[in-house]
Formats: structure tokens, sequence, C-alpha cells
């Protein structure tokens, strides 16, 4: 992997695992990379669901048809990469192209980072990336639904309001608008 | 369940099932309810994830802790009701009741309406309702994690821009900003 830049592009800085579900639970388009025999490859993805605090676990749906689902049943590790708006046309671009034939990377001009646990790397463009090892398959088979335990975290702190983008079909995408507060007891919202 | 309104004031219409993915896919709350010993509960969730389009598969985690684990367990039936910004209040304090020891519907001045596939009950004053049967529990036990299938979709079809809401940890709430529109040529976001 020749273009990995230097820890010097890197503006995040680590991020406590217990905040993870900050992150993903309000649903952002993420990107996902892996790497397969060396090189790495990325998709956008926004089928995932938090499931568990401490560690952080989430789920997610990869398509048997998609090259980077053999990459991640194989090495059974990945980095979930949280981008921002600014980044929405690459988004689209890595779901419209395939790894198979191309590096999506050099070609969509994403910056690889090495990650610190695991091989697939972070996204220098991202505000946000998980380094993540599947710890479950038994799902993958039937409904190609994998379970993965983020393992270290980070996140560029000087981003309070990230505009990240969520997806509603059909090449839209909503961004985030207003902030609610409200007074809550406790730290998950689902209960009972 | 005397409470059960009529239809009549019912505005949702049905929801064709191969779009249902752009209700859940952005990430919003959603109320689910649940039938147990005849009586309706329900409560927030935010932990979610769209499976498969057709027909529509939905995963979700509801913690075993939660009054509504067992009536979901059991029935292998519920609804996923979205709600939009009015009710955030509401959805709030259902997640902070239990059902064990009081009617939520009634103290919180929501409606419930009879669903056309499931014994679980619609919410009136949510723009959006999705009736679903669990169809598989490999995962129950060890991560209680469900997946049903969407088998009846209802819609407001008046609400074209929902304020859903977002669960971002700590009592704040995301509602939704603008919408970009991209040429996408599939369908889904995810690929590759």
């Amino acid at each position: 992997m020749k273009h990995f830049a230097t820890k010097a592009s890197m503006k995040k800085t680590a991020f406590p695992l217990s905040e993870v579900y900050r992150l993903l639970e309000p649903g952002p388009v993420v990107l996902l990379t892996t790497v397969r025999a060396g090189w790495p490859n990325v998709m956008p993805m926004s089928w995932h669901l938090m499931m568990e605090f401490t560690p952080p676990l989430v789920g997610c749906v990869v398509s048997s048809g998609n090259y980077s689902f053999a990459s991640l049943k194989r090495s059974r590790e990945c980095v979930i990469n949280i981008p921002t708006v600014e980044l929405v046309k690459t988004v689209v671009a890595c779901g419209n192209a395939t790894g198979q034939s191309m590096d999506k990377f050099k070609t969509f001009g994403l910056t690889v980072l090495p990650a610190k646990c695991v091989k697939a790397p972070l996204i220098a463009e991202c505000y946000a990336s998980l380094e993540c090892k599947v710890i479950e398959v038994k799902l993958v088979s039937q409904f190609n639904f994998f379970i993965l335990e983020v393992v270290q975290a980070w996140r560029d702190p000087t981003q309070k309001r990230p505009r990240t983008i969520h997806h509603q079909g059909e090449g839209e995408f909503m961004l985030p608008g207003r902030i609610i507060r409200l007074p809550s007891p406790k730290t998950s919202l689902a209960g009972n």
C-alpha cells in the first residue's frame, strides 16, 4: 500500500469507545474500508446499527455482490469512516465503481492513513474513523450481516457539528439541521 | 384494548413495501409497539437497520431489560412507528417509564389504531407505521437482536418533509436540515 500518507496528515485524535454510539446512532452514511491481498478498498454503507455501548458493537449488512464482502469475510477487519457533506459526490462515486478493477482511493482523491489495530486504512478526509474487528458471522451466509467490535476510535475534535449525510434513496441525502436538547436521565434513548 | 381509536382518525395510507428503506435508512428514532396479554406497550428505539429491500427486512436491538423484549419475543409481532419532532418529549418520556406499571399510551396521550396484519397497534400521531413479524431470532439470546419482516406499511402522504428525530446521545436530537439531490444510478447507495 504505497499510497499510505504519514500520520502528519491525521487531524483526528483518539475518541472514547463508550461514546461511539453518538457517532453512528443518528444514521450517517459511512465509508467502509477493507484490505484484500495487501490492497485497500472502500465502499459506502448506510445499513448499520449500534448493538452495544461498551465495548461498542456495530452490526452491518455488506451485500455478497460487493467486492468488499469477500475482503471483510476473509480479513475479519475493517474501518468505518464517517464522511461529511464535502465528500458526498465521492461517496456516490465509490458506490458506483468497483474496487475489483480500480484503485478507488487514487481515482477519487481519498488519502489513506495507517490504522492502529487493523490492516484496513483510515480515510484522512473523514471526520471520524472506527477501527473494527468482526466478532460474529452466524448471519453472514443468510443475511450478509456482520457484527463488528470497535477496538479503536478516532475523531477530529475541531468538528463540533459535522455535517454528516443521511441517505434517503433515489439520490437524496438529508443533512443535519437544528439540534434539540432535552434533559435525559438515561444515556440510552431506547427503553421499556 | 378498549382505547383503540377507529380507523376514522387514520391519516395514513398504504405505502409500497419496496420503498420502506427510505423511511428507516436515514436513522430516525422510532416508537416500537408490541402487545402482551392483550395490552399494548410502546418504547423508543434507535438501534435499527435495513437488511433487505424486498421483502423489506429490518434488524433491531431490544434490550432484554425492557418490558417490550418479552412481548416481542413471545408474540413475534410489532409495529415500528416513526414520530416527528412534535412528539420528541413523548418519545423521551416513553423511554424513561415502564409499561409494566402503567398504560403509556393513555399517560402520554398517544392514540392507538388497529393494525391490518399484526396485533400490535399503530400510533395515530406518528407519520408512518410499519407492521412487522419476527422472522429470525438466532442472535436474540446473545445480542438481543431481532430480524423483522415488514408485512404492511402505512404513511401519511401529506407529510412530504417529515421532521424525524435523530438521537445523538445525552439528550440531544438532530432534526433534518437541507436535502441534497445527486443523480444516482442505483437504488441502493451501498456498494462495491
